[in-house]
């Protein structure tokens, strides 16, 4: 994997302090997943959309930031298609666009019978700062 | 407050694992408040954008469950306006139309200085079940 | 073709006016095109945001209503990935998940090249009334 | 009002294709409005999605090209709040933010009396180019 994404993976703190692991990561894609623990859950008891956003976020903005140059997300809109309350979910982005200044990506959020949970779409602006 | 944010105070996992704060909260409204900590960055050391969505949304779902019937969030868009790395973020939301089935919040995001960090949409589902 | 796509395909004045026309509808799916004319374009002399969205919005339209009860739009968000000023736009829209009441779905839209031009999702309320 | 919003509010042919009408327009603002036709309506006998999204759009691109450099709307999400079939439309835009690249604005679609009909949220991004 490139420093790029390895710089991420390790300095991202809530992407860990939520329980977020990398699974694959390649330019213009990534593949994360969580597994579901109590922590995740809202008062509903199903697992909350902070936790799956943040699962598809983290997914967007390894597959953003495959060149040397840092991208921050500016927008994303997430669509919920069922509740999960246990198991594994994985968030898979991949990449619909890229200029030089800006990158659009859309990640699915899945079960672990590959049922969709959630889509997502999101926008990342490329700086001119490196990592 | 009402019996209904009261459970969803004391009973939202991850908005208290996240360290998301009530500030006040009525009916169609909610007031939130996050202290921005280590564990919030992301690894380009500014706040997570999963972690701004996760107050917003504590916000919404605050405000969307205002009746006694579960309502939950069925999606929502951000728009991140500056970014952030210390103080205190709060989000602030207001219903936008409601009727028996589905009601629309929006939230603003804002910092210590009143500046506004986010802005997010979102969208409830109604259920017949209750809290 | 179904009925009900037939009701709606005829029945859409808007779409109509705009100079969109239907390829294909099946259930939980639907491609539709426009022909590029001077009167989609907006002041920075590109296809204006609105007639993008209204190409996408009118297959969303024919995929969620396969069934026989009326399923109208509650919300969309639209990311646009290149500017374009001829030719001819596509848009295809494909079922995510769908239940009792809600459907949600992604559209693609392309360019004769078969570049991405933006891409759409969409949330529909499936009513208990008829068509 | 500013040259940049007559050669906007002029040139672009798609809002005036539609029936749109500016009525204001400042810095980083704007208010515009559409008679509702049967040529704005859709399948389901009410105002299309695309038509209420276009006057939303058109709003946004004002209030955000206040400045003399172009800007572009690079996403949007929308929220209906109620079904219109009939009266007079109106939408208002006012910015959230701004940098030297980016600029964030919600609109407001409310109908005669005052009702919300819609919010959205819209990201346009300045390009060098001067009008």
């Amino acid at each position: 994997m490139e420093r790029v994404k390895q710089a991420i993976a390790s300095g991202d703190l809530f992407a860990k302090y939520v329980g977020i692991e990398l699974i694959e990561a390649d330019k213009g894609y990534a593949r994360v997943k969580m597994v579901i623990k109590d922590h995740h859950l809202n008062g509903a008891h199903i697992v909350h959309g902070g936790a799956i956003f943040t699962l598809a976020d983290y997914a967007f903005a390894l597959a953003a930031n495959s060149e040397d140059r840092v991208a921050i997300g500016i927008n994303a809109s997430i669509v919920y298609a069922q509740a999960v309350n246990q198991g594994i979910l994985f968030a898979e982005a991949k990449e619909i666009s890229s200029s030089y200044k800006l990158g659009n990506y859309l990640v699915t959020i899945t079960d672990d019978n590959n049922n969709v949970v959630a889509t997502y779409q999101g926008t990342a602006y490329r700086k001119t700062e490196k990592w």
